[in-house]
């Protein structure tokens, strides 16, 4: 499958090549995610990148061509889908920084929506890799959010090993984050 | 807050006058969804049309302006999110049929995805909105596929009214059916 975001990527700047074996974080959670759906484990995908069509015109056999359009904000986040019965939720944040996450890649309708989907008993969360470190964090949504709201401007990658969970990277399913999802709502040994 | 498909519309075709209040059946469910957020109800969002961008080009201000780009399928429902904690997903489709639904309205891997989904304990249903008639039903996904797999091409508005649910149409929800999923899977009295 491939997304519009990544097409996006290409034309916006050179490709960064990561230390995770040349695969985005993106490229990562989607092959986890096609393994969890191909497996029976759960179902989720990455939402479409909205965009506002602004002119199109028909090309042979009556297909339309879209010939100007704009990139749309995201009013929510990158991920959802179902697992276990449950709806879960997430955002996905690649960064090249070596010493911390800065909270300005986390907008403000973003911590609304996060705040609204735990409201709802949904499972939100940050999926948080480090590309130059070759290290992705999950961190619960609710953490986030009170950091943001105490006014924190970061968070240190000994802060995330104290407050979140460190997904470890295998070959298949490349990056388990489910695993970590069951030990904090399921109860099971990590 | 607009949609890439509610453009396509009108480009693609004359709007029909509804007799709902002139309202799509789209429109009235993005209506009733924000209902349910702006009421903390539910976090349910209709997902954005995937769009494949095929090129790009810088205009002021740095600003990304699509100039070639195509529809790409849907893989999966038109609506998802998160009530009560569950999953809820859905399909949303409008006839101007006058007795009953065409099951060529829903595609092969639409059907895979309502059946990943209630494989993973999550709510699926559609909701056929008969426009000539001003009759809106919820069938639980697990009937259609039923009848899909056993071949059958379509459903009637007196098999709709036995096997499933009419959402009546008020003015705030506009489209009140989280008292139909209450009713089915929290039981509520309806």
């Amino acid at each position: 499958m491939r997304y519009p975001n990544a097409i996006k990527k290409v034309v916006n700047k050179t490709i960064t090549s990561h230390k995770n074996r040349g695969m985005s974080l993106e490229e990562a959670l989607n092959k986890t995610n096609l393994y969890y759906l191909e497996n029976g484990m759960a179902v989720i995908y990455k939402k479409p990148t909205p965009i506002k069509v602004l002119e199109t015109k028909y090309k042979e056999g009556n297909k339309q061509l879209i010939t100007k359009a704009i990139y749309e904000k995201k009013s929510t986040t990158d991920y959802n889908g179902v697992y276990k019965g449950k709806y879960l939720d997430f955002e996905a944040k690649e960064t090249e920084n070596k010493k911390y996450f800065s909270f300005t890649n986390i907008k403000k309708h973003q911590v609304t929506h996060m705040t609204n989907v735990i409201k709802q008993k949904g499972i939100a969360f940050v999926i948080i890799s480090f590309s130059k470190l070759d290290k992705t964090y999950l961190l619960e949504s609710s953490i986030i959010i009170e950091m943001i709201n105490k006014n924190k401007k970061n968070i240190s990658i000994s802060e995330l090993e104290e407050n979140g969970y460190e997904i470890k990277e295998s070959y298949n399913p490349r990056l388990d984050y489910l695993r970590i999802i069951d030990h904090l709502y399921f109860k099971e040994e990590l």
